[in-house]
């Protein structure tokens, strides 16, 4: 195609399509989209479709150079790209240029620094060496979701539909986890929910979204979500919702909730009463973490969890007998805060009564199944102590055994599933899916290597 | 928001929404109203949508008073409510008021005996022990789905958005399970299927109602229905679907089955030919019980099934041979009966050569599926004879150890799957997902127990 | 009904939907649709609604007998209907009148000999007989999607609402499997994804349809899919997407891919390139074979893979360590070919550099999952080698027994799972759901047997 069709089929989507304001458009971000609609032709269609190519910011819509150029100097991937200087990795501080409240406040997410509290936790670098073999594919398992590190690399030449360029080498690319870390040395992605390049509410507003990292069973929330009667409810009538109102109105947009409802979003009555103001620190509103760890427990202080130690010197916000490590956690007030936060949102469509017990049964599974994950715990302690498994006092990786793993099922799987699906009223698939069943069996069999072994190959 | 505001919001929704029928809202119901758009907005807003806020009922809609007022002395949890006698807890006689015939058919129904059934047979309750530990959970799992016992316990203060209020106490609330046990005495709930406030028959005939509690390992109904055909069919093309036409027309309202065209609803051809009625007592076009139990076998006579006892004083339909209790079962000419009720409604869409062959496989598959169980159920009293586990002969539950959980997983998972599978036309859930594959190596796995365990602990 | 009454019925039908083709349906069909009104409706309405009914072929529309009549000597079960001889499995042979392009690709497919890769290959008979005890049940699993051998078994009578009638018994049938058997001796069926009878392009692209045979643990593309950034795209945005237009826009029509863009359908960009032509052989786009067998491959050359042989004597397209049997598998310079056209598809949403990245990240992973399957495959020939069990050197089955179970596992659930999470981006399915997790398990599972067990039963 030449320059002259191309020029005239530019003209012409933007005429027809972006109307009134075609000629916003900066010249920069002209020059982008005049050989990027033959070379990424959807990119472009998606962002015509955004909330940014109708937005004037500074005389301009936010189109590709206004994301793609700002501070190039920052930005180790920045290069040189037909007389721009552009970089590939958009990253929280870009955003944050628009959206300050938001990048601020994702900053103080667990969310933003899943990277790190992954990776530098001793712990966790056991069970990720364990799961994986090595940590050769982690990029392709653990940092999918919780964000690779990007590292420029170079440049390459490559054949494009414009003759031969050059482009940086991105080691850690593609990637959109949670807490990539950017070649500008920022935490973080706006892109797991707010997808390229429509960056759609809507999108983010459904579940489906949160389910690309929160559907597995180390955190099966949207598989709970998908047995509960507000999952029902989505699924049998969100035809007829409307998700693209900034302040989301209970009862006449949506008449049950998505994960973003609960989690995220700005609620409304009818009547026009705010519910709950927009987060972006997903936990605001959860007095506990529920999931991702043995035991249940406030949640972190920090949202960089790679700082706590308990009295065992071991990276856990809880004690191996359960206890919380207070200094790191939230306080029973800031607890009470976010419950009542919480509470706010469910207010919308239930009684006080109704909510009152829903969370006084929640509590009780919660410290229950806490309780089963104790005695599961106790006996993989018996099973060390007894040589039968190597474990973390002999400086042995707690993961890599078979007794290990039954008791890794016991609590990253089964117990954590219990609590999810108490919180979120989805009981079909704790009792028998990956719950109750489950957890009774993982207990039944430490019991059985327990009793069945010799003294180990451990012992000394 | 002062009484005016709340008056006028109300007067605009009314002749806004309601149109015609806003003046033919109850004295009673509007003073519900008054407060409640206020209080908990989307029940409001819901049971605006719903048909009870178009249906005269003795000249007034069917309202909030219209249902949580019937019979005060009855319902237990009746208390004073802004000078109202008020009941929380609506049960199916309340609902009967208007639909008698669907209350009668709901209480024939194996469901609305769901709490009984469970709670009141002897190896159930080991089951329940043996999976949550002890039943400290079972409103959090096994209930949900059961129903609860809700119990009224005294009178509590609780600060309202209108000052401070009294409500009564209710042990096992909220809970919506198909067999609850209501303040008023009677069994069942209308709302696990027919969603409050909106009662939506759209809803209700969609699959994902089923699901809730129809998708776990135990009763794999709804994960069957999506690797079948159907399944596929309703995914693909239910936005195009009609879900509230009362007689529901095959090929024309819908082009697939839900769970509700073969189970429930009135279906009728595109000319008008009734091609099967209504039933709330969802066995009604089923001739065996193909899951929940360790064989399949013809329906329960009764749908209380806690007075079942077979030869060997177990409380359960067959021997555990696999031999039916016929006393407790329906007859050969019902299950004929039944049978033709469902062959009635394959008619709309398939041919009789298709359909008698279906059935024929089925009939196949689930004798089959029977005798591998029988194996596992061999291998497992062969177990409990050696002593290698406790079992049922010693008074010992026949669900907790090691053995006998994989015997569990046999019947309660797999040969059920099986059965279901072969039922609704979804292969691929049961080779290998939780069927064949498992069943064989469970058989496997007890024939291992058998093999290398010398004789055990219970032995005397 | 009687006569008078059904065609007035069916004149009604006509003139109201058919419009402008009434007249255009052959005398043949329209005796057809005169009784299938009556006796099958939905299948009479679904035809209405499908393109055959508006489509002009040789005069008359494509209806009932246009391809229930088609070459009547070769179909043998061919029988007399009210005068006429009609045939009931419509094959690929007859579908290839009007399609033959698509008929010749998709015998090309390893899904048109789906049912001899498995039946006519004596290890999988071995998997067969392992997993279904017996062979008794395998229409109602394996043969589901593989497709069964149907088979006229003479005529029987039955009963229709026209009076007794004459029918033939086919064995086998119904069957909607990829490599049927016809009576007419071809192999395969375009109805699992173009459904009876409104063959709607519509359905066949939506997912859904692909998983009726792609969902289970031995080969869950769906469900992967389900977990990536494509499928949540979907998901959450389909409702606003067209599915019908024959060259598929991508940006316009859909805005990510469901399974039909990448393998299957003629994609192009808004300005009217097309990125790919459209195939009904579905590895033309797949340069390995990533699931179904113990490690990755090179695809096979020819659709037959029962013909393969490797050096040990084994159907397998790879020896026991994982090298490739080049000589039954496609070269290097197709296998380039393929890759092409399947970045060709990836380029109309992603830079050259992203798909790259993408594939380069692919092989890595690809590579490290045959690693550890090949770990798991030494372990199980130590095992054969020690006589803890049988195994294919003694003549045994490679399968039935607890190691052999737990080694298969690590290939056809785990080592698959891995790979096609890669090849998808749904990272959430392989890390814990069904791949890493459990492949590590399983490798330490096998450790344990080879470690725990005396030399055993099958030693000499």
């Amino acid at each position: 195609m030449n320059k002259l069709l191309i020029a005239v089929s530019v003209f012409l989507t933007v005429s027809g399509i972006w109307g009134l304001n075609s000629k916003k458009i900066s010249p920069a971000s002209a020059e982008c989209i005049d050989c990027h609609i033959q070379a990424t032709p959807s990119i472009v269609k998606n962002w015509e479709r955004s909330s940014h190519a109708g937005t004037i910011n500074d005389e301009h819509v936010v189109s590709c150079a206004e994301c793609h150029t700002i501070d190039p100097e920052k930005h180790r991937d920045t290069f040189d790209h037909n007389g721009s200087r552009i970089h590939t990795v958009v990253s929280p501080p870009d955003c944050g240029t628009c959206h300050p409240e938001e990048a601020q406040q994702y900053s103080r997410n667990l969310m933003s620094h899943a990277y790190g509290n992954l990776m530098h936790n001793s712990l966790y670098r056991h069970l990720i060496r364990s799961v994986t073999g090595e940590e050769n594919d982690i990029e392709d398992s653990c940092l999918h979701c919780h964000g690779s590190m990007i590292q420029p690399k170079g440049i390459h030449q490559r054949e494009t539909v414009f003759g031969e360029m050059e482009f940086p080498v991105l080691e850690g690319w593609p990637n959109q986890g949670t807490g990539r870390i950017n070649p500008d040395n920022s935490r973080g992605s706006c892109t797991p929910c707010h997808t390229r390049h429509d960056f759609s509410i809507e999108t983010a507003r459904k579940p489906h979204t949160c389910s690309q990292c929160h559907k597995g069973p180390d955190v099966p929330a949207y598989r709970v979500y998908t047995a509960s009667k507000h999952g029902n409810l989505y699924a049998s009538n969100h035809e007829s919702w409307e998700f693209g109102n900034s302040t989301w109105v209970a009862g006449e947009d949506f008449t049950a909730p998505t994960c973003a409802t609960c989690h995220i979003s700005r609620v409304a009555t009818p009547e026009g009463e705010i519910l709950s103001r927009r987060t972006h620190q997903m936990n605001d509103r959860l007095p506990h973490r529920l999931f991702g760890l043995i035991y249940s427990h406030p949640h972190p202080a920090n949202p960089d969890t790679s700082i706590i130690r308990n009295n065992g010197g071991l990276p856990l916000p809880t004690e191996l007998s359960g206890e919380p490590v207070r200094s790191f956690l939230i306080s029973p007030d800031e607890q009470e805060k976010r419950l009542s936060l919480m509470k706010g949102v469910c207010s919308g469509c239930h009684s006080g009564s109704v909510i009152d017990s829903h969370f006084k049964r929640l509590e009780q599974t919660v410290a229950r199944s806490d309780q089963l994950v104790k005695t599961a715990t106790g006996l993989i302690g018996k099973i060390w102590e007894k040589g039968i498994a190597g474990g973390p006092g002999r400086g042995d990786s707690p993961f890599n055994e078979g007794a290990e793993k039954i008791w890794t099922r016991c609590w990253l799987f089964y117990g954590n599933t219990i609590r999810l699906a108490s919180a979120m009223m989805g009981a079909d698939y704790s009792s028998f899916a990956n719950g109750h069943f489950q957890l009774s069996e993982g207990i039944r069999q430490l019991r059985e290597v327990l009793e069945k072994s010799p003294n180990g190959k451990f012992e000394k």
